[in-house]
């Protein structure tokens, strides 16, 4: 797979990090429209449909396309080569995104909206079960909104949108595009807040959110990104610390249990605290390259923005008292997240429970006589499947051979794919392989076509893919993390890329200082403790906990 | 229920149609923020949750709050009376939206954002039923987009929203907050679809979008809203006639069978075609008032869009060719549909099939010791009924008298009530009320609580109820349109309010004559066609079909 011969893809039209800080022309120009992008392999593929063609622009009647051609289109810079180039290669080969018009913006294609659908429906069950009603705020917002809380205009004035213009006629006064919604919440909840009987009052909203990001990567940074944010008002701290703290609580079972990414919980240190919130929480995961990733936060936002917009409810001693808040969110990045995680060489891993194709099915003949049985044990080993819950896709276009279509499924991280050929349907049965286990050892012949049979074997295949890929996360993760006792250990560890965990309670200069001197920071201080005496790696001064640094995303 | 005594509401903020008309205060201040409201009943309620508290903004502690002037709280202006109170009202009063900060701008409160799941989960699944994806175009669309198609930039421009300023930076070219994506997603389309295998290219998404209007009402219309667009590419015009039929009548039957609305299907005049469309097809309901309301439409955009934006495919001959195309949305807007087509003067009237709680069940009882076995009864029916599936509320709270809670489920439009007394319990029945027929016809008494025989009655009950608010709608409506065969008759069936239907061929400048002389429009030409010859009502002249006049939202 050689690089250089490839055809244009999103990887040499986007810049990589290291490249990215020397700023390159392309993120130079802000404001500026990208052409076109012109990387081959880019179809109307939607996620139920079939494999794309290969020709890209070229014009197959015209141009005659060689394989080798065809073979380039597809080929994704090794992992271990260039991480940025291949995940931008992943992108766009799997089809997850494409690049929006305005510089920073993404289209997130069907396969890709699909893994952000499995995600929604299992957190929107799971917010309701703990008491969240939907609803919706305005995404417009009055700049003087974003003014109220000091360190919250502070954080976002940089990276706003203005509308400026509306019905042909300039506003008034400028209106904020939502950059996150804590403001006009807090100018609603008070109007609806009045008494303790009120409270507490929980709700979360699916919506788009724009910041104005100067270095934006598909999925991880992008100006506008689609998340929800949850905010709930209480009547005591305690309660509000306790809705924070099961917010993340849900987040990283989800990360845990779905996206089979083994996050560490914990909470932020005062520099990296959410612009307005007392106190933030974080789920951290490590990426491919071991990059640290914000994957999800939840904000006990203590009594800042009650203060600041007047939200106050009668207690039941008929005082007048501030509420205590708090919002948490989890958006598109997540699904970054999960590509950096679990993808290979070969490209795109999804964990069985947020892939969108769980299971793809390729009928393999030779001679006419054999396809009609080929095909109708493929068509009933997919309604056994689909019947049992099972999101099958059958492939059974006739201008790809079994091998390219092995290849493509792969690349597209589909968890299991079965093969049905003339002698398995002489014998009943399929042959099963794993997109995890590479090769020979990931392939089961002579697995039976009875539907209980088969149907079990292949819950369980799925259950042990999803065990398996955390598995591998958690240790390559722990293989990564490296307990440091000093600042010279600690920055050893980061020139070797790890993680480093110790005991820290210097000041906020000195976080900054490491930041600086290392490019990490401080992710967060884990939930999850080691017992015993702490030493502040830097000052030597006792110390209550570790924390973790880290370079991220 | 004295309206003049009422507490400022929604009504008095917000301008009813007639007044509209005069240009109000309030409708001429653009761009004005407008003060938090000061309606009473309006609490941190979510669909979930128990009823609000109804001392408003007053402190109870402080002030004595008379009986008198709580149930002032929950007075609806009868819908008779002024049919736009009536409406303002029961949003306000059910807890459905709010005023967002910025003039035009809605909060979906739980209760009706609920009602917005509702008709996305049957949508959604009828989209992926048809074969179309989900997915996400960017909401910012450079400027120079909108201008490429002629009439969509013309239909639009007035009412865009613009950006300005990002990062804090003056940006190069305008950025339009998308008033609908047909250009972005053309802009798109173009770079996925090379050849005819490439199509159909069909999805959808969810979103929000922006129209700067000047005359807003919660809803029905507003400056931002959520929906559903469809977009979808097609190799010949057949195709294309034939989605946007096919989502047409997936809009029709969605309305019939879940919102018990009998919409009118049909297509659009050319006067009434949206903003770069061929073909309009709209389905038109009556509301309570006899107006009518565009409830969703099915463009059939010919290749209007795939010319101005380049959008071609190479044909099976090798032939480069224009892609046909279509686009189809329901908005938030019919959540106003719903509210306006079965509310009466006790309030909301949800149909079950969208009602976020098809049954509340009210314990009752005097003596502490009746209450165990009340509540205990209570509680075991309202495991039944969840358990096979019926959204069920319990109203244990116990600040509130049964028949207040009566009058307040009534007013939320729940379809079903289930009251459990001491004698109840004795005798192992229920008393069961219907919100669709008042008073003591509605009522049943002695049904068994034993589960089987409950559960069945209860979804009987349900489909019942939900048959019946369709037949009354289509009564209703079909008693509200005259068929005439003159302009004066027209005149005169548009004069009482209703709904005239006659042969029309004749000129568009007929057609806003019509408009501008009875502020009516036409509707749309039903499908649905009366045989035999007809004759323009306005010229005398051979006409193919019937239109459907109308005033309308």
């Amino acid at each position: 797979m050689v690089v250089a011969l490839r055809l244009p893809s999103l990887t040499s039209l986007f810049s990589s990090p290291s490249v990215s800080r020397q700023s390159p022309a392309i993120l130079r120009r802000r404001h500026h429209i990208l052409p076109p992008l012109r990387a081959a392999g880019f179809s109307a593929q939607s996620a139920a449909s079939s494999p794309p063609e290969t020709e890209g622009r070229v014009d197959k009647q015209k141009n005659k396309v060689s394989q080798e051609r065809v073979n380039q289109d597809r080929v994704i810079t090794p992992r271990s080569q260039d991480f940025n180039a291949w995940y931008l290669d992943v992108i766009a080969n799997a089809e997850l995104a494409d690049y929006g018009p305005v510089r920073g913006t993404m289209v997130i294609r069907p396969y890709g909206y699909a893994i952000w659908e499995a995600i929604q429906e299992y957190l929107n069950v799971k917010f309701k079960e703990t008491g969240h009603s939907n609803m919706y705020f305005p995404q417009f917002i009055p700049y003087s909104f974003i003014e109220k809380e000091a360190s919250h205009v502070e954080g976002f004035s940089p990276e706003l949108a203005l509308v400026t213009i509306g019905g042909g006629k300039e506003l008034e006064e400028k209106l904020v595009v939502r950059p996150t919604s804590e403001t006009i919440v807090n100018h609603m909840f008070t109007q609806w807040i009045h008494s303790y009987r009120d409270l507490p009052l929980m709700i979360n909203q699916w919506a788009n959110v724009t910041r104005w990001e100067m270095r934006t990567k598909p999925f991880v940074r992008t100006l506008e990104f689609l998340w929800q944010e949850g905010h709930t008002a209480h009547a005591t701290p305690e309660e509000a610390e306790k809705e924070a703290m099961q917010m993340i609580d849900i987040y990283t079972k989800f990360a845990y249990e779905q996206a089979a990414i083994p996050v560490i919980p914990g909470r932020k240190s005062k520099v990296e605290t959410f612009a307005g919130a007392s106190k933030t929480y974080t789920i951290e995961a490590m990426m491919g390259d071991r990059k640290a990733l914000q994957a999800g936060t939840s904000h006990n936002l203590g009594q800042n923005f009650s203060r600041a917009f007047g939200t106050q409810f009668t207690d039941e001693n008929g005082q007048r008292q501030h509420v205590w808040q708090t919002s948490w969110a989890i958006s598109t990045r997540f699904v970054g997240g999960i590509i950096m995680t679990h993808g290979d060489d070969s490209g795109l891993m999804l964990p069985p429970k947020v892939a969108p194709i769980q299971l793809v099915i390729i009928p393999i003949w030779k001679k006419a006589e054999e396809k009609t049985g080929v095909i109708s044990a493929a068509l009933s080993v997919k309604e056994v499947l689909q019947k049992s819950g099972i999101k099958v896709k059958l492939d059974d276009l006739e201008q790809r051979t079994p091998g390219w279509k092995f290849n493509f499924w792969e690349m597209k991280g589909v968890p299991l794919r079965i093969e049905i050929g003339p002698r398995d349907v002489s014998s009943g049965s399929v042959v099963i392989s794993r997109r995890d286990v590479p090769g020979k050892q990931g392939k089961v012949f002579g697995i039976s076509m009875e539907p209980s049979t088969l149907e079990a074997y292949v819950k369980d295949k799925l259950d042990e893919i999803q065990s398996a890929l955390l598995g591998k996360a958690i240790s390559f993760r722990d293989s990564n993390i490296v307990d440091v006792s000093s600042y010279d250990e600690l920055k050893e560890a980061i020139n070797l890329g790890k993680w480093a965990r110790g005991p820290w309670s210097a000041s906020d200069a000195d976080e900054l200082r490491v930041k600086e001197e290392t490019g990490a920071t401080i992710r967060c201080f884990p939930f999850d403790q080691p017992q015993g005496i702490k030493t502040c790696l830097m000052t030597g001064n006792p110390a209550e906990e570790v924390a973790i640094f880290a370079k991220s995303y």
